[in-house]
């Protein structure tokens, strides 16, 4: 009996050459079901994302799909080629939503390889890559910069790959981050039932978002195969009984939602997310964790010409088991370097858009 | 660092004022997403409810949305300003589903604040309220009345505030309640596989609706959310592990639903809910119990001028851990007031429409 | 009070009659909704059912239901009446997928009593039934036969009754069972990021699928619950305590879809179930089993005229909390006997439709 090669393990540190595409396969048509599920496993409820008269009295054609669990889709596409033997998801960076998707828009995605860089000890490197999902029109919709530590096949010492791409650490908002038609001038805050809008935050503003969300097996599991996200970490509880932390991991893009939904307490209206600065997974998470979170808002600004709306740079931190008032400091800065509290899970730092008061 | 007041921590006794209008935030719109989690979520099996053959042989546009699905979305977006501190839900009294749902239909909700009444305590009060759920077009799709037990803000003795509204026990059924396009005249038993019609029920039956089903984790979190309902309790084991139960609650509208569901073996033709006439959460429920539920007839009525289709009022009780069947009887009257057994969790009074006999 | 004796407590060998045609209740159609949640359940990833543009590029309408997801529904509307009291669900044979059914399309199932034998212990009987499952129009989408194992009423000895049906163990792939629109000539293996076609699979080939996904008790509860299975075993954990496995059992249907999901590593572009030819659940699974699964290609095949599109004839293997890859055989022949090994949860061999090489 011949054994199949046609199984596929994943690429390794070796696979991957700079400046090369990826095509990933399995474009995905976004369905109502889509919606109706996400909002059963974060219990989100960011009113644009919720209700076809809200949406379009906001200037969209209907309910857009929520900014993450559109990420969540267009990222699970890359998981095959780029993550399945990561070691650690290190970092995002530079993602932009461009374009609202709807109900029925089909996402596909490509990634380039922006940056390699061998790690010191021989048996892993970094692969740093720039994701862009489009639609069916061939509009881009979201776009991100990602990179993962991912092993070597072949731990055969140092050979002087290192080309390091440059990040930036923050995109300033721009009037491209708008979604064309999204007009604020007829928002209400009953929509929302909250009344602050963009006039009403200041930088240095700390929130604490209060309510937290215990994590089911099912949920996160329900999650991660809705995004079609199959690494492998997240589904086969018996391989992972023999790995280090002895359990599944929570995929952190769960948390990310988890926190979001979270935030509406405090954040209700900030209703479009124009894009991620960067995000770290500080921790991570099982199945019982409860999950908290707190926010400061970092900075905000205008748009040129657009008394409507406004943008305001937000950074989250995603906590397991503490409620935000418990905890003094979700990190400390340890010889120049940031050293997250032993609970905090996420830190996520990125800019909403908010209606301005009319 | 400020620390920002914009998080919402719920209305308390204090907050509410007699005949004020609460308008609630966040409508919905309904997808074809929410139908299907609900079946997956509950095992219902209604027909009206299961196909768009059947609902528009019986006078609907297409399926229209199941009843409690409905009321349980609506009931979420009264949550935050009306129960979110809520020591007790007490109960609910006149609610009437006046017109169908439909997928694509959005659902808003206000509540009249219609009675007030201090404890003697001291340190709680009951707030009660007539919510009204409409559509796009501002129809009225549900009605509801509910009294909850919230917090003082100041446990500062008693101050006179006694307004108790005049509830009705019981609606009497009347042709308002029969959505306008419905005709059971062509109604086959088949379709529903159960061969029992209005004609076939009497006052006084009792059913045992013989099946149970055991609540998940993920079960009872995924329902709570899909209705965005934010209640703490549901959802916060960490909280929760310092509380009175030790765990998180299953929302009471999880378990109301599972009965129905439930008691379609026995009611499967009792297709359209006219209205809940009372319903008290007589226990708590926990992830790992198994509901059980058994239903007696009260009544049933014709309506004035149609052959096709009669009411029947039905009383379901909720069992956790106990086949209807081994228990003898749900309550027992104890001076005057109604004791429920302690497995009991749930008791339902409503009303039904049915084909009759063609 | 009157005992109501309207509830159905399903059929007995007794109440099966040879020829007779069964009209199995709740007509179902078929939703958005069905379609994410069935990814969320399984995280399937064929692209057919992905995608709408893939799917129109094939020569479907829209993304057509998945197979399997299709075949559940059915097979649920068959349960009440046929295996509501089955003590074993004892096989499948000539499964046939006759056209493809859409999101919208409403789903009613009729079985005929093809088989009836008594066991020789007087207790227990098979009833083989042969179902069918038309749409709104009339038109079949899939059929299949089935046995399974249920207790009489009254186990009276051995009365005689010994007919079974002549069941084929393999159909021949015909043209009959190529979606009349379906055409592969435009397929492009990026679209599944798998460049494995018909061409390049061998009788006699195996696959070990590599990955495995563990069972939370509320996924295959949810997943049984969305197909509106009541079968008792898979929901009552209070009841299932004093049975023979002390649990709940999982429907072996969710194993059936696991297992096709986790075939997509080696078997991706199976696009299309031309039929099954025959399945056994060979033990029974719980949540918390990790599922893995392989596959042998038994045969491979043309279509006269068709230059698009090939049949693949495979066997898969379920394997539960063991990696096929340590596994060495999931049978040993005893006395002419299939023997499954006790990890071995399902065998089903089936026909998938490849494209060919352009």
């Amino acid at each position: 009996m011949t054994t199949s090669t046609k199984t596929f393990a994943g690429n390794y540190f070796e696979d991957f050459e700079l400046d090369s595409v990826i095509k990933h396969g399995i474009p995905r048509t976004i369905t109502a079901g889509d919606i109706s599920l996400y909002t059963g496993l974060t219990g989100s409820r960011f009113v644009l994302n919720c209700a076809d008269t809200v949406a379009k009295a906001c200037g969209f054609e209907q309910m857009p799909v929520d900014n993450f669990l559109l990420f969540h889709i267009a990222f699970g596409k890359t998981v095959p080629e780029i993550s399945l033997n990561a070691v650690a998801n290190l970092g995002y960076a530079e993602c932009q939503f461009l374009a609202p998707a709807y109900v029925g828009d089909t996402v596909a995605v490509e990634s380039r390889v922006i940056g390699l860089k061998e790690n010191s000890n021989g048996k892993t490197g970094i692969v740093y890559v720039h994701s862009v999902a489009t639609n069916q029109d061939g509009t881009t919709i979201v776009e991100w910069k990602r990179w993962v530590m991912v092993h070597k096949k072949v731990p055969s010492g140092v050979t002087g790959i290192n080309s390091e791409p440059n990040l930036k650490s923050y995109l300033e908002p721009s009037a491209k981050l708008l979604p064309p038609t999204l007009d604020f001038s007829a928002f209400k805050p009953e929509w929302s039932a909250c009344e602050y809008l963009w006039d009403d935050y200041e930088a240095g503003e700390a929130i604490d978002h209060v309510d937290g969300m215990t994590i089911n097996d099912s949920d996160h599991s329900l999650a991660t195969r809705l995004y079609q996200n199959n690494a492998k970490v997240h589904f086969d509880a018996h391989a992972m009984k023999s790995a280090h932390h002895g359990q599944r991991l929570v995929y952190g893009g769960h948390i990310i939602s988890m926190c979001r939904a979270l935030s509406h307490n405090g954040l209700a209206n900030g209703l479009w997310l124009a894009g991620i600065n960067g995000g770290t997974h500080a921790n991570p998470s099982f199945a019982g964790d409860t999950i908290y979170c707190k926010s400061q808002v970092v900075d905000k600004g205008e748009f040129e010409g657009r008394s409507d709306i406004g943008w305001v740079r937000v950074v989250t931190w995603g906590i397991k088991d503490v409620p935000g008032n418990e905890l003094d400091a979700c990190f400390s800065i340890d010889n120049g370097r940031k050293r997250f509290d032993k609970n905090v899970v996420l830190e996520l730092d990125y800019t909403l858009l908010m209606p301005r008061k009319q």
